[in-house]
Formats: C-alpha cells, structure tokens, sequence
C-alpha cells in the first residue's frame, strides 16, 4: 500500500425504514436523504426498506443530476426494499434471493413478505471491475428466543456462497447493507471468514460516530427504547464490508456513522444510524488469484457452529411439518366421517340428521378451513426442510474442501 | 485446436423420469441406468427429475466405485430432482432457484412444487476448472397457448445471467439438462447468444442417435404420442451446452443418444431420450478474457423478443392479481355484511333470524374459504408481478449495455 492510490471511492449505506403507512415522518426523511445525497455527492448510495417503489422514484428524480444511474431491486410481494444511486454507470445487475426468510403467516413480521435478497451490480471505474452487494436480512425480533436463527444464518452462507461464486472477475467486492446481526454473531463471522471480506469499522484509520460503531442506538428518536436496554449504547447490525482481488487493494480512510441525528436537522434520517466509508483503491505489484484467502483454521470451528444452528432450525422445522401434516390428515378424516354420515342419512341408513343441520355444516366448514390451512403449512415447512437439509449438505462438503485446503498447507 | 486435446470428458445427460408412484417401471429403469453408468464408466452423470431421494440413495450406493462423489439438490416441496454424479472430486455446489416456476394451484402440472432450479458444481481436473450447470426448467403443456412460457423465458434469462456472473473463474463451463425448449425457441437463443454457451448437437464432429438429435421420440415405450404427433420425428429439447474460457478451448468430438430404448434392452430408460457426449479440452496459444464473447446484433432482436414475452406475461399477472384481489375484498365485504346482520339480530335491531340459520352460515364460510383463496392467489400474482417488472429491468439495463459495446466496437 506505498503507492498513490489509484481511487477514491466514497460509500453511504442506510436502512431508510421507509414503510408506507407506518413508518413516522417518512416523506420528510425521504425528502431529507435526498438532500444530503444531493449535497454530499457521493459515489454510491446503497438504500435498504425503501418499500415504496414511489419514494424511489422520487430519489431517483430528485438525485438524477448526480447520480445518473440507479436501480430498484425487485422482489416479494412488497419489494425487496433494496436500491442503489451511483454515480458511475451501471454495467449489469442480478438478483438472488434468499431460500429461506421467516414465515407468511407471521404478519405482525412481514419480512417474509418483502422477498429478502442480494442485489448484484457490476460498475466499471477507471477499467476496475467493482461487484457491487447491497442486502437485508431477516430481523431479529427477539434475542433471547431468537427462532429466525437458523433462517438468518442460512441467509448469511447464500450471501457469502452467492459473492464468492459471482465475484470472480471483480477487482473490488463491496458489500453494504443491513445484516441484522452483531459483530459477534455466528452469521457475520461465517460471511466474513468465508468471503474474506473486511470490516470498514475495525479497519478505518479515522472513524466518527457512535461508540462502537453502533447503527442502531438509544439516542436516535425512532428507536425503540426498550428493545435497545440491553444494550445502553446501541448496537451495530448495518454495515460496509470490502475486499480487494486480483493486483487491487482496498483501505478504508475514514468511517462516519451519523449519531442519533441527521447533521444539522432536528430529526433523524431513519431509526438505524447512516454508515459513509471513505475508501481508497490502490495497484498492488503483484496479481493474487480471485479468492486466494489465507484459510483461517478458526473457520471451521464457525461452520461447526453455522451447522449446528441450521440442524437445530432442521429439527424444528421437522416437527412443524409433522404437526401441521397430522392436523390436516385428522381434518381431512373428521370431513370424510361426516361425509359418510351425510350420505348414510339420504339414502336413509341412519335416522335423518343425526346431528343438528347447523352444528353439522359449522363443523365441515371449521374441517375444511383447517385442511386448508394446515395443508399450506405442510407445505412451507416441507419447503422450508428442504432448504435446510440442502444447506447443511452444501456446508458439510464446503468444511469437506475446506479441511483439504488446511491439511496440504 | 492444433494441439492434442489436454483432457477427454464423456458426459452422460438424463431425465430420468423418476416420479414415485406415477412413473411407469420406475425402480427397474432407475437399476437399468445404474447398470449403464457402472458399465460405462462417464467423467461426468447429469440427471433430472429423480425426484425420490431413495431413488437417488440407491444410485448413490450402486455408483460410488466409480463415481465417488455425487450430489443432490434439495429445493421446493418435491425436491428439484437435479442430480449429479462425478469421478472427480467436486469442489464446490450452489444452487439458484428460480423466481418463477409456474403456479401452486395447478396441481396437474406440479411444477411449482419442485423449485425448478439451477445447480452448480466445480471441479478441478488436471488443474482446469470446471463449472458444471445442471438444470431442469419448467414444462410446456400447450405449445400452441402455452401459458408458462413468460415463466419459462424468465428462467432462461435468469439462468444464463446465472452462468455469467458465477463462470469467470472457470477454464470449461457445461450445461446439462432438460431445457423443454425446442432449439429455435426464443428463451433458448436467448441464454445462448447471452452466454455464448455451443450446443453439442450442431457442433459434433460425429453424430449418433435420433434424426435432429431429438430428445422425446415416438418411438420411445413412454412417451405420449398424441403429444407428439404435429413432430413427426420427435423434439429436441435435452441438451449439452459448453464453451471454454481463458485460454482453454472445447470441441465436442462425438455426440450419441439414445434411440426409443435402452441399448440391448427391450425398455428405455426414460421417456426421454438420454444424451452422451465426448468433449475434448485442449489449451490455446492465447489467453481470453472471461465473458469476452464477440457481442452478435442478432443478439439485440433476441433480447427485445425476450422482453416480449416477459411483457405479455407481466399483462396477464396484472390482470391476475386485480381480479384476485376484487374477489378477496368482495368476499370481505360480505362478511362484513353479514357481521353487520348477525349482530343487528342480536341486539334486536332487526327481526330474529332474517335468514335461515343454516344458509347463513353457510353462506360465511364460502365467504372466509374465497376470502382466504383468493387472498392467497393475489399473493402469489403479486409477486408474479414483481418478478416480471424486475426481470424487465434486467434486460433493459442488459439491452443498453449490450448496444453501447456494439456502438463502440
């Protein structure tokens, strides 16, 4: 890292908490982000929870003198929320989205509804390849009896499977986005050992902002305060993570979180803290081969810990297929029986209408309802099963290769 | 191609028509294609549509001499019966499910059920890296209104920009499957001139098999003639697709089916037909970039074809999600209603009963059951919607892309 570098690139990464009808003062804020992005300039904006597709439209309106390019990933019955702003052109996007992400019939979440995802985008500056990532993970409603676990981490090994398969070609990898999980979580350490990627916080030379780094704090008016007593000074779940391939490296200058306020305005940008990484992109003398990590032996104690949180989400999901199976297999018995007693009183087997008409219709339709519903959730944990056990067998043969890789150095 | 070829590989592709319960001869046939891949001993085995992990279990044991490594592909409710066999060791899987694959409540066809995917393999052989693709894509009942084919467009498109973003850092990329697209059909010149991926069959020096190379013949034992009577001979729609990169170069030397049975059998081993072929490596004096495919202006028509489709597609799933929609809320209305009318009742605002208590009820529960169905169904259209808009983002961004290189060339 002697040389000048070659570029600078700055990054500004926020969860905008844009959700329509819910979200307070949303409009203003959005109004606000587009301020600030047009002001500051920067070189790639990466938005997460802007759910409406009409707030994006209107950054994109406000933002187009500066940021010619952008796009909106779509996905999910309400969107993915992911968007991006970028001063350089935008080469090629792709989406992929997670396999796994909550459940639909849990509302009072909805994440399941937002189709959680990774968004691709390749830029070209000055002939470097950047594969730009922006993602959001499921949330963690609660900590203690966090049952997402297992869907959170399967969602952190696609993320890092998906940026080592499809970045191949890239000189600089740039990921930035809401993880939902602490430095310290099993999900982030997998994606970062896995990846190789780094840390803007730890690494930056200069950093201001919230202690820690947190993005999520007490001091921000939107949050909520009796989520966060736990943790008095927030916690740090938003991140911008780097690496540089090929002959690139990649430094993190300087890291800014926002604190508790947008700069000179009363009120926040969103409930989660702005991230803006300053980074500087400089020639190495010698070319590294694409993902020539040094293997950390520490990683396959995280696989071991990644695999045992997906068989502990594998059993669970075991037992909700079985449960919801039974109860549609005794649905389905209870409208055979009446069917049967049905038929037997017309063609006057049995005394006619041994039951009340009334009780008797109520009761097929409550058996038919819950067919129904049971039947669609036999289905989801069959599909959510599925995912895992393919999850597991893919990290089994990644430890596999991994194991090999340690042994012959 | 001067050179001798550095590596042979004779690649075996399959669907084998495996659907426990519903497939003709199915374990006899699954124990004819294990004799075969003993006796044959292939580099590489692609299979489709074993959907039965027994059935996958037993191939398994019956191959591991010769194929000592293998992989199975979970996805969906069924499984996404794509399988693999190798005698090289594989490095690495991943799978990509596609967005769209059909609709859940045409239970006839069941694509739905098997997230249709695509499955990525590397290997290593003598130093050269190998990106294998096994797919398997969504079946046409009705070529002549065939409702799926947007779908299927969609998983072409998203297949091939699959392939591009995860084959940078491979030597040879190969793709085995069941494309059910015949070789003029849009989806298919389109994941082609994307990728640049030959088809084995118009590129084989020797050729052996089924007139045009086809695929489901009405030769075969299994097959529905019916189906195939406006295609005398037969349809291609299984192929072997692969380019090489770098500095590496692949020639498909000899390219077999089978022909309506199984050699020296009296069944097939399938309804269709399987596809053997014998590629050669060999190294070039030049290094190419990856992805460097010489852009074809044919290649703009193709795309806004694509874009097409995806289009009407995107019409129909409006269309789709509107009236679901009307439905779920007129269904809401009439429970509303009737609330209204029970409860007026109740309080002695309206004569007691003013309907029969058995048409009352009855009348609610079709009102909850069409509620909740089609509640469910403007889901599911929604994120059809969401898909189809996003896909078309993709291609649009893709098209200028794809016009700028070919202005600047």
């Amino acid at each position: 890292m002697e040389k000048e570098p070659l570029l600078q690139l700055r990054v500004f990464d926020l969860n905008c908490w844009a959700i329509r009808y819910l979200s307070k003062l949303r409009q203003e804020r959005v109004q606000m982000i587009a301020d600030t992005l047009s002001q500051e300039g920067y070189d790639l904006v990466l938005l997460q929870e802007v759910w409406s597709e009409t707030d994006y439209r209107t950054l994109k309106q406000r933002l187009s003198a500066c940021y010619p390019s952008s796009h909106y990933f779509r996905s999910g019955v309400i969107g993915s929320g992911l968007c991006v702003f970028s001063k350089y052109p935008i080469l090629d996007t792709f989406l992929y989205q997670y396999s796994l992400n909550g459940y639909p019939y849990m509302l009072q979440h909805g994440d399941w509804f937002c189709g959680k995802s990774v968004g691709l985008l390749v830029l070209k500056i000055q002939e470097i390849v950047f594969n730009i990532y922006v993602t959001h993970l499921h949330a963690e409603y609660c900590r203690e009896k966090d049952a997402y676990l297992p869907h959170r981490v399967v969602q952190a090994w696609e993320l890092g499977q998906f940026i080592q398969h499809t970045s191949k070609a890239a000189d600089v990898v740039l990921l930035g986005g809401d993880l939902n999980m602490h430095p310290e979580d099993v999900g982030i350490r997998l994606l970062r050992g896995w990846t190789g990627l780094r840390d803007s916080f730890t690494d930056a030379e200069r950093f201001e902002g919230c202690e820690d780094g947190c993005t999520l704090v007490p001091d921000n008016y939107f949050t909520n305060k009796k989520e966060l007593q736990p943790f008095p000074l927030g916690i740090r779940i938003d991140y911008i993570l780097y690496k540089g391939q090929s002959n690139f490296a990649v430094k993190c200058d300087r890291l800014v979180t926002t604190t508790g306020k947008a700069p000179g305005k009363s009120i926040p940008y969103s409930d989660h803290e702005a991230v803006i990484a300053t980074l500087y992109v400089k020639r190495h003398g010698e070319a590294k081969a694409p993902n020539s990590n040094t293997v950390e032996p520490a990683l396959v104690d995280i696989m071991n810990e990644a695999r045992t949180e997906v068989r502990v989400g594998l059993h669970a999901a075991q037992r909700q297929r079985y449960s919801s199976g039974r109860m549609a297999i005794l649905a389905l018995l209870l409208l055979l029986l009446q069917a049967v007693m049905g038929l037997s009183s017309l063609v006057g087997w049995a005394s006619p209408q041994p039951f009340p008409k009334f009780s008797f219709s109520v009761l097929g339709s409550l058996a038919v309802l819950v067919l129904l519903v049971s039947g669609v959730l036999h289905i989801f944990h069959a599909i959510e099963v599925k995912v895992l056990q393919g999850t597991e067998d893919q990290m089994r043969l990644a430890l596999q290769s991994l194991q090999d890789r340690l042994s012959t150095k």
